[in-house]
């Protein structure tokens, strides 16, 4: 049987950067454009060329993808050619492929917003596609309010989709940019674009989550032929967001009703790699979670209720509506072991750590995991701590050194230029073998400049350690994410410190404590010594 | 024109509490069931009385509402009559106006998961059902795994209702348990049941949001037919959490579709509470508020994008599908380095400052936004910081005191019994007025605990600010929040801080430096300057 193919275009760096709080670095941009890259997405929609210095400076660095890498912009305004247009010209000067322009559907919008003629409206857009077209561009056409727009206008909702299509555009996508529309309006005048003549193979669908049906509305375009979908990874994007890709990707890769008719760019492979691409935007962004998401959530294949839990260990799909594997998750059951125990010794695989079947230290360690992470630390994110809690409880991390203690002051007043600066001070003491050694550095960079006292503690630490040094020497603190978290009855700050080494290597560590200093010397601490491991270092003998 | 009643029955109490890390406590149950009350919802369903202390001690002290208040139990089981089923009678004895019994209706749960045959379990249904009414109880059944059974088996998953509708239940409630069926399957296997002879009057639907569709399948099942809603507060519930009501009562409110044809038991005053209410929650729950909820969302009504925004300006349903108003909730412009300004005078007038358009002190604001928001400043995030440094570049921030300077000290080290352990300290430098004032605090909180040297430097700024000390009293510090960001060439910290006050007033400020502490100070000092803004402080005579 042949399926039909459905088209995957993602809009997390442009639409999901108008969520309230995200602001995505350039270097972001490109790490995010890597994952949905790897996902198997068709379009990737980078941002706006010329709207801002982000934008603009991601474009001149664009990444090389198998994706359709796309600029968005808009239609060229009134009074000036598509030629003229300096707005138009910054997102086709970007030099992508593809360009998604959007332009005004909704009468009231042209008349109101723009304060142009509808005859003006059409003419911009149609003009803005024909440029796009003539440049060799592929051109996409976001058609504004066009639902609210039917509803009130129909023939000019259509007039301005039709301007597009004539002008050539590969894609129309229809967007209910408030998000208001309910699934079975857009159902119905979905087909009522189609009946106009635009075939739904040239039909995007882009919803927004102001009803919680984002989703839903997506799928009922796609069932009345729309075959484009728009979308952002978490659902991220303006006001409530817009719908998740997140979510579509493994509803059509999953349930029958849709996997038997539809096939897309993303395979079954792919998609087990769907729970680690959420968390790490949720880390790019230092958001928690949300442990409710369907699919990738923590919670989503957790059974807390009794009832559910014993009969989930007859027969998982009882309670399952899928195979959480499929999407890269795991069962949660409280208070039973056993899905734990396999997938601690699969984590265990992956680092090279061999542990038999039923071994007891599986159950401690797991119980050193849970008791750890009720006092508030985070092993999905620090990897390289959960190693070294692993080979500590195996037996398999010497004591390279001791910390004896350490201090840190971080001392702001006037200078003698009359000027408040900042200055951190921190001392280390540690003891390698029997050696005790003090090491004392400052927050003051090369150029004079205070980094702060985490700095100078890291400096301090890193400072002497003797026969380790040359191990540590080509590391780095690439980034640093605090947070305030529960840990039993009281609030504690955990820290999560990525590290680099000169051979590109990046590891996480993680600490925890009241105490933010306390917090990071922890992580700075695991990072030292999982570097030690990694490189084979031998301790010294004390 | 008559519109057709619509039944609401919350379950936040019993399937809400299946949310990973939610328990309440009976008081809190108390206090949920009257904020459920107040809305308008027709049922309350308590929890399972005999199932846990807490439930059983909730009905003991059952509260007083209009709502009738519902026990949730589960048929009786095999091989026992009705009367002598020990679980049910627990059930009963709660001695509630309506009960509601869980029963499957998929054949293969019932002999997998409870091992007995099709025909003993219909007897259940039906025994259980009729002992309910006899006792003069309105019964509800919980049709379990309905929509999974009717897709394997549709004879017997019709015979379970049937079994139970036939003996007496007022409502017959299709539960899609596992929470993966899609809309169009909720809505073709409604319209069979109805077909089957049980009335849309007597049909209720229980939805989960395993494919983000929890809204939509419920939705579809209404219009298939069914009149009764279940759903939770939030959308709380076990694993991606049960339909939410707080979502679904302004759409069926405030959407023509339904508001037309349906009415419920909310009036439109009370929807003007659910924003407070859905807070409320999260504060009993003590959990951080979802941004992007529909409707009632921080973020839900948040116009980031500088050309919504000017829109806006001209007229709010450009970008609004309803009015926030209804539903309690207000319109947030928030100022980023993408607003213009048209975005920041709306901001303006929000916070109470009227500036003329085209004031060039709006361009200067601009300027001075994106200068700070290149230097790694999140104004979207710190509204509070934001309206300070509005109000800074016009004039309208008095100079209340000056930080001369300040220092903190974090040590670690061993105490006497050997144990490693840290202390924090700081000692901060103010001028009011003419008086200089130097305070010095430790980290250690009244249990003994080191909080760290934010905690440390907090306390020391607010320990004696003269004057202005009765202000602050009520100020604490509910949320801090740390990532390392790009500022001009450099990594610089962001801190954002999160303040309340007795009046529950919440507000969120911003500091950025190289230096975690400098960035908290900053952060800490604007909050404590917006509360003597808000609280109209009189500056002291420097």
């Amino acid at each position: 049987m042949t399926r039909e193919r459905l088209t995957l275009y993602d809009t997390t760096l442009r639409d999901g950067q108008q969520t309230q709080g995200v602001q995505f670095s350039t270097a972001e941009k490109h790490q995010i454009a890597a994952m949905l890259d790897s996902l198997g997405i068709d379009y990737i929609e980078g941002g706006w060329p010329g709207a801002n210095p982000t934008d603009s400076e991601f474009f001149a660095t664009k990444p090389q993808t198998k994706a359709i890498f796309t600029a968005f912009g808009m239609t060229k305004r009134a009074g000036r050619s598509a030629e003229n247009d300096d707005v138009l010209a910054a997102v086709l000067n970007a030099g992508t492929q593809a360009v998604c322009l959007v332009g005004k559907c909704h009468d009231f919008h042209v008349t109101t917003a723009l304060g142009i003629s509808l005859e003006e409206n059409l003419e911009n857009i149609g003009a803005s596609v024909a440029h796009c077209v003539a440049q060799g561009r592929e051109a996409h056409f976001d058609a504004e309010h066009f639902f609210d727009g039917f509803k009130a206008n129909p023939d000019y909702a259509l007039a301005a989709l039709h301007a597009a299509h004539d002008a050539g555009a590969r894609w129309v996508i229809l967007c209910d940019t408030n998000g208001g529309t309910l699934p079975s309006e857009i159902s119905a005048i979905t087909k009522a674009v189609i009946d106009s003549g635009i075939a739904g193979a040239h039909l995007g669908i882009h919803c927004h989550d102001d009803t919680g049906q984002a989703v839903a509305c997506t799928l009922a375009a796609v069932e009345a032929g729309a075959r484009q979908i728009q979308g952002t990874l978490n659902g991220l994007g303006e006001r409530c967001g817009n719908a998740s890709l997140t979510t579509l990707i493994p509803t059509l890769l999953l349930k029958p009703a849709y996997a038997e008719r539809f096939e897309t760019g993303v395979s079954h492979d792919a998609l087990k790699t769907l729970l680690r691409i959420s968390r790490k935007l949720d880390d790019i962004l230092n958001r928690v979670p949300q442990r409710s998401l369907p699919y990738v959530g923590a919670s989503a294949f957790a059974h807390k209720a009794g009832l559910h839990a014993s009969a989930i260990l007859k027969d998982p799909s009882t309670y399952e509506h899928i195979d959480p594997a499929e999407v890269g998750n795991a069962r949660v059951v409280p208070m039973s072991n056993q899905a734990g125990q396999s997938n601690l010794r699969l984590r265990l695989t992956e680092m090279g750590i061999s542990v038999d079947k039923g071994d007891t230290r599986l159950f401690d360690i797991l119980e050193h995991v849970k008791a750890r992470e009720d006092q508030g630390y985070a092993y999905d994110s620090a990897q390289a701590s959960f190693e070294l809690l692993a080979r500590r409880a195996l037996g398999q991390v010497p004591d390279f050194f001791e910390v004896k203690r350490y201090r840190v002051t971080v001392e702001r007043r006037k200078n003698k230029y009359n000027q408040m600066v900042s200055l951190s001070e921190a001392v280390v003491v540690v003891k390698i073998g029997a050696e005790k050694k003090l090491s004392v550095s400052e927050s003051v960079d090369s150029e004079g400049h205070d980094r702060g006292p985490v700095n100078a503690l890291a400096k301090a630490l890193a400072k002497d350690l003797g026969p380790y040094q040359a191990a540590i020497d080509d590391m780095k603190l690439v980034d640093f994410k605090v947070r305030i978290t529960q840990g039993g009855t009281e609030a504690v700050t955990r820290v999560i410190i990525d590290s680099e080494d000169g051979q590109g290597r990046r590891w996480s560590t993680v600490g925890v404590s009241p105490n933010i200093v306390d917090a990071s010397f922890e992580a700075l601490l695991d990072a030292v010594v999982w570097k030690f491991l990694r490189d084979g270092v031998r301790p010294c003998p004390s």
